[in-house]
């Protein structure tokens, strides 16, 4: 399966952000967002530091595609592009505003929210820079057949958890012990990586809407909520879904009061989904919902996000995003509802957009 | 143990970095790099999602230092910073430009190699802006009594794996295999996170210093180098060894001359460490050995780093870098030799600078 994303696929791939050059009035544009860099290339998205870049992508109107990077990778990169268009640099920014003023004439795309400013001050020195950020997201929120299958190869590890992981509820269990139970699934049914360092929360963490257990580790009491978020990298594929549960007989009236909401709130968001809807049309289903049972303040994040190679991409379901979902994009429906005092509800399911509705992975 | 790094430890950090601020000419630091940020707050540094900022930390010269983050992390903010002190932001750039220009006189630093372009211009059209990337590094190089205290028992995790990593290997087993016991092992062990993804390579993805066994997963066979490079993150710090071994009987001359130079390279660089030495000098040992032995062109990468909540960090042991080693910072040595042909050997200890050697972790 995994060959179904072949180096034809990059090139393909590579071939409709060049299409989209004119448009933006571009003669290249040079990649430096590593999820942007791996679905145009393939190159090394197992990022071993996610700070430390292994390469640039160089897309250009002729067709002579450009791979970046230094000694370290210089052997992988001869694996996966020809090496008369690997670029070898050892001082990345210098090396590389040197090769773009001797082989780019005109406007160069960048990644304005990507490029740090350093790196940004010694490329506009002999280059001319256009911000061009919304360029290959645009291209990666529309997802390929074989990418959706992949996706939902991942979701289902994600739908087989589910189904299994209140087994691993038991009085006095930490949090970071169930968070690494997940991972071990995750790992020994083929997924590479975590998508996300999982979120696994008991009580009151479970207002916290992007709780890490690893640094806490609250210990398991009968009759709380438990929030479980997580997902897993299968074939260079994310998956991410969200379930809320009660531990123990008797849930409190806050808590199915709350689960409730956020289930219908999900629901009727799903149900509005279909291509194009705005991003913010489909928000505020969720949004307006609440509002009606006065809760909406408790909403205090988006309502989804795209997802694929990168674990959150476009489109974003936020208020303010006005962008029309287009059919095969892939967002999660995830809204939730948070109280300090005792903790909170999120649900989280990814579809997929088609035209006359969406479908769950 | 882990109560060794309490609120005072953070407050105390700030303490330094706010006495250089004049020497720097600031009034104020805005900090975006995230382990800058947790070096100095204590705020996540376990970032679920690393390219979605948790948040930002101002110091400023009267000592009123802010911690600006979004609704997510609100509650986990007020958990360790005065709420009175908390800056929630909804766009973050904007919010930010307009709290720092109605509440900092004068020149603010920030981190030009940290910061987007698209961040940054927001954030100047109201403020002026000085980079100064190298403050907070520089404190950070030099690790307190108690950071060195959890390190030794990151890396003792290490030196426990890699005394019994040799038994993984088996005719059969792929890179992949192992990588993920190396990650069970360090969990097991109380390990929160891998430091870095471990690189696992037989034969000669061994040559690629960089390699990622997750994406190939190559297969163990008799009579081949295996090169292991991994380390975990204990209680918030880092550890980084490599150690390369021979599957088989029978050795290759290459290889047992190439290790037999790695090795000897490695011992006289570590011999020559001692506070007062510059990165460059140290570098230069491993080099001009290798230069004696015709090889010093397999040498692709620097010698070591700096290691602590971060697994890269300052010094660098590099031929361009004129940095003075000063008592207890923390460094590896790494040095390796990279033959596309069969493979490679890298050798990689902690050691600690002291003013008169240095003591390996």
């Amino acid at each position: 399966m995994y060959s179904m994303i072949t180096q034809a696929t990059f090139e393909e791939r590579r071939e409709k952000v060049r299409k989209l050059l004119s448009t933006y009035e571009l003669c290249a544009l040079f990649v430096s967002e590593p999820a942007n860099r791996y679905y145009l290339s393939g190159f090394e998205m197992g990022d071993i530091h996610t700070y430390s870049v292994g390469g640039y992508v160089l897309i250009t109107k002729e067709g002579k595609d450009i791979l970046f990077t230094d000694a370290r990778y210089e052997e992988a990169a001869y694996r996966i592009w020809d090496k008369q268009h690997v670029v070898l640099y050892s001082s990345s920014a210098q090396d590389i505003a040197d090769y773009l003023s001797k082989n780019v004439q005109g406007a160069i795309g960048f990644e304005e929210y990507t490029m740090s400013v350093g790196f940004y001050n010694t490329l506009a020195k002999e280059n001319s820079l256009v911000p061009a950020d919304s360029l290959v997201p645009k291209v990666r929120a529309v997802k390929e057949e074989s990418e959706i299958e992949l996706m939902k190869q991942s979701v289902n590890l994600n739908h087989m958890l589910m189904e299994q992981v209140e087994n691993l509820f038991y009085e006095g269990v930490t949090e970071r012990e169930i968070a690494w139970k997940i991972e071990q699934f995750y790992k020994n049914a083929g997924a590479s990586h975590l998508s996300f360092s999982s979120i696994v929360a008991f009580g009151k963490n479970s207002a916290l809407p992007h709780y890490d257990p690893e640094e806490k580790g609250s210990v398991l009491h009968s009759n709380m909520p438990v929030l479980i978020d997580c997902g897993c990298v299968y074939h260079s594929y994310c998956s991410d879904q969200t379930r809320t549960f009660w531990f123990g007989d008797s849930p409190s009236k806050e808590y199915e009061t709350t689960y409730a909401l956020v289930h219908e709130a999900q629901q009727k968001s799903i149900e509005g989904i279909r291509a194009g809807k705005t991003c913010h049309e489909i928000y505020m289903i969720a949004y307006e919902y609440f509002e009606q049972y006065g809760v909406a303040k408790y909403f205090t994040h988006g309502l989804g996000h795209g997802i694929g190679v990168a674990v959150h991409e476009d489109p974003r379901l936020r208020r303010n995003i006005m962008t029309p979902l287009e059919e095969n994009m892939v967002v999660t429906v995830e809204p939730g509802l948070y109280y300090p005092e005792w903790g909170g509800v999120r649900l989280e399911y990814m579809v997929r957009v088609r035209e006359d509705g969406c479908e769950i992975l």
